[in-house]
């Protein structure tokens, strides 16, 4: 760490407790990406930290850009999240070990690693019930005052890196964290072999979802979008699938009446779980209606605080549930070993 | 049947395809109450039917008024089904057995009998794969066509009758039909011994719910409602209840914060699952903030056919479910059989 | 239907009640297969009975052979299924139609097909919940008194004949039943995406379960069995499984133990689920002791009316259950939709 | 602590790392209960530790008597928990706060506390996972070589301890841990609201099992037994339930088809679930035969390491499921607030 930090990061709590800086060599730097509280970006030499107990110092090699970072930005919350001050954003990263600190006994230096950026209490009802992403001590990385990803060097619980395959690169292992969003969500879902489902959305989340629905068997798959470019990627991309283009001039149960005439018209082959990856209110509404009679709707992306419009008198009569997720919990083993 | 019939039930179809009258003696009349297509209420010496193959005929002797009488009297509709013809109202219903058609093994004459109104397909996927509630063909008495229970002589299959235990009234044995709503819900819900569960609203639906999450051992109960008298009059059904009344000058956060507050502080008591009895915007609402983080909100009671104002940002942080049920299956022998 | 018919199958009740008989041309011969009640095989010039309301008479094009059909000529009985007369075998089927008889709105003749070979009753409590293979009822193609497949004209109801794509051929339509059946297992054991699997056995029922779980994205998948060349086709079918040779020197926990070294050595990795499809003793206990800690044993082939040797103590030190299944249901559309 | 001890405790490690000794008083002395590696009893003065961080020493007030504990006596093991020295036996447990360590903040000194005895360690798969009870590593009071509750003075991790409300005593306090046991059944077999189930065995399991169930609102419930005397305890301690004496000049299956009599002869009304808390393999026969189609038999008790004589032909053909639990997790707190 160069003397000439400008800025010094610990503004921002670190994901860890241990303080103590290191200097791996005297020319190393550690150039970081962080957000302020007046919702600009700005590049900061940050410091770099010594692994303490358990912990690890990950040389990181790639980071996603999600669309929680430029929201942030932009706004400078999400919810009940807000940037109060500057903060290190990312948190879609994989990286190389550099260095452990004591009692880490699952990773050596050189081991390429997937970071799982949430860090539950691992005490708390919710993380003994099983439902750790839902601790509400989580340290979670890139979210004020958790210092993120987009930094040379960073420290991080041994316990949540997850050690990669020689045959997935860093990108694709920084992809395992958009991956484990869409995991927690059809595995709530209960996608099941040749069940018909339909995605909606056709973007990064829409995709994922696409390939991980194609990987769990499910069948026949409907995408919907409302732009024909973004279809066409995904019928490039998964080519068994059937392409949607949802009618802007048409209403949520206009447009949830086509989509399902593409699967015939019995309950029997309707689709049994809609996953929703648009975050926006139509795209909510038409999936409540495409749903089958006793199926689920699975909210995946979430845009607004506040929907509007919901069709309760439907969903009651439909008996379709309509489920939530919370980023993940015990995903990225699953996610590194696919095929 | 009286040759005085003025107006003719034959213009609804009736839940069975026997249309063959019977005069069971010339001194039998079949006062019935019809909702009118002009969303009138009509006092009508209705046809006596003959039990066709496996029906029977019932001396309805009780039957309860549903909020959707009311609504069908007053508004012709709910949803999509409409009354766009004259029709006998009433599905909370018992009675006697008087005769049976060919083929009925589990009833003879004299047999008190609780009435199942809804009569399902029984082929479709939907009856098939056990959500027999769900089925799109079903024939349910009280919605137009199908004549309702509100009337002496009723015509049933036998099926969807269910023998009533010697210390169960009429009144009890017409009273299983909400009952059954709510067991659907408690069942979907999956209400378990010793944990917490809060019931919004203490109306009819709500005190069934109090009852049922009482006899299935949840606790604590809490019990919320706008009115003082019904909330005293929970109090005094189920005395193990904790009541709170909700505060009309607040929002739903800081209703269900306090609502919250009477269980404790962490999640390990929180309430895991919010019996929604009330239809309104506002009870949803305030169910949704207190459910605890990745609870159940079942949504039991719909009272509109549209929602707004979901908090869905705070549903997919604290992973919470909204479930909705419509009606029930399989439940007449579980209610009547309890102590 | 010819004069010279010797053995007549109407001492085998057939699986309708139409018994009228039909002559489709003179020339017109219906050879069949029968097992008898002295355990025989018997090749018969059988009726052909012309097609009731709701039914089908189907060409029937492809049989597979069952082990179960193997074991009714062999020993006359299944449990509690006793051949007691003469009957017509074989259940898994596929073939043209020929012939509607009057209310079939599903299929015209030309159509291809497969049959779901149980009829179920459709009233029972089972057929209501939506376990209609669960009936007892159920009038089973190839069961005595059911004439089963193995002729060359079948009438069967239209609800159980599910129509075939294109691209499916009669062999392929045919083995819907056996996929049918490891459907029924995968779906009730929950396969997920890049979870473990291990499936016991690399006979014909096992090769399908492989296939099944790789199309469910479970990941990885070890295969097990005594035979090498089993386990050469395996690998050879799906590529990407790992293959273990039991080692009948060792007992149950030393081949667990190995088959668990393939996973490395959390649970977190253990195989969540166990796929017994050898139906032996030395399989299901194996199974028990392979399955992680809060894992599952399906146990899909059963050979043995009564097992002995459980190991109980493990079952519940380590929380593991062991769930059965009988056939299917609901199975056929997810299967021949598939891609 | 006396300076007098004769055998040090210390040849069992503690439960918890401190083993800095303390003196509340000289004339304080701690009687414990010990097993010795070589199955004999023993009364020894144990050592008295201050509790650590994060720990609290709690006066013992009682414990119950488990099956387990005499067996650890009589013949020094369990499956793989095996007294390889002495240690002080117990695990059924309530007392009162004596003195808090460091970071105590849930309870003072003074409060009434119940012990769960189980520590696990709270960051392997399996307690990330919600399933803490099948912890490998768990530390569970009262198994060699973790000191039970059978002694005066005992230190226990606060997290582990719960608060006891006022109306409840000691002796019922310590018999939450059983009801624990029982929890972990009844919820992992669902029972519900007006679902018949069957209680294999009146003894103490069995006993809360029955209370249990019928505070569950399970109905109706038949207990079972060999002895006609804890049958007219259990009659006594519930009224509502019904009691069936094992015939032992009876097989599993004609007692099955006894107790199922008592249901009625519909499968709607058989009992979905029997809770086995018998141990023995009469018992589980007997349950396997008795669940209805489609039912669970819930494994409770296991007092053998091998069941043989499972019907496997008749648990595939009913689609029965054969569940195990071990221990407990999250129970407590549902336990000690059910009114």
């Amino acid at each position: 760490m160069a003397p000439s930090v400008l800025v010094d990061q610990t503004t921002a709590v670190p994901a860890t407790k241990s303080l103590e800086r290191v200097v791996i060599s005297a020319s190393h730097t550690n150039p970081s990406l962080q957000v302020t509280a007046d919702h600009n970006l700005k590049s900061v030499d940050a410091p770099i930290y010594a692994p303490g107990r358990g912990e690890v110092l990950v040389h990181i090699k790639a980071t996603g850009i999600c669309g929680s970072d430029i929201h942030f930005w932009k706004t400078g919350r999400i919810g009940s999240l807000v940037f109060e001050g500057d903060c290190i954003i990312g948190h879609e990263a994989s990286g190389i070990v550099l260095q452990c600190g004591d009692g880490v006994t699952n990773l050596v230096p050189g081991d390429h690693v997937a970071v799982e950026p949430g860090v539950p209490c691992e005490s708390c009802f919710l993380c003994d019930d099983g439902r750790y992403n839902l601790c509400e001590d989580v340290r979670f990385a890139g979210v004020y005052p958790y210092a993120g990803t987009i930094q040379r060097y960073k420290v991080h619980p041994a316990k949540w890196l997850h050690k990669l395959p020689d045959n997935i690169s860093f990108a694709e292992g920084a992809l395992l964290e958009p991956l484990s969003v869409v995991m927690n969500g059809i595995t709530t879902a209960g996608l099941s072999l040749g069940r018909g489902v339909v995605v909606c959305g056709a973007g990064p989340i829409g995709l994922i979802a696409l390939a991980a629905a194609r990987a769990s068997g499910a069948h026949p798959i409907v995408i919907t979008d409302l732009e024909s470019t973004r279809l066409a990627f995904a019928k490039d991309f998964v080519p068994s699938c059937i392409t949607y283009q949802v009618d802007r001039t048409k209403n949520a149960q206009d447009n949830a009446r086509a989509i399902r005439a593409l699967f015939g018209t019995s309950e029997y082959v309707a689709p049994e779980t809609v996953l929703e990856c648009t975050g926006v209110e139509s795209g909510v509404c038409t999936a409540a209606y495409t749903a089958r009679r006793g199926g689920t709707v699975m909210v995946i992306g979430v845009g607004k605080a506040i929907m509007n419009n919901l069709p309760f008198m439907h969903l009651s009569l439909a008996e379709i549930d309509l489920r939530f997720i919370n980023r993940y919990r015990d995903t990225w083993p699953p996610c590194n070993c696919m095929p």
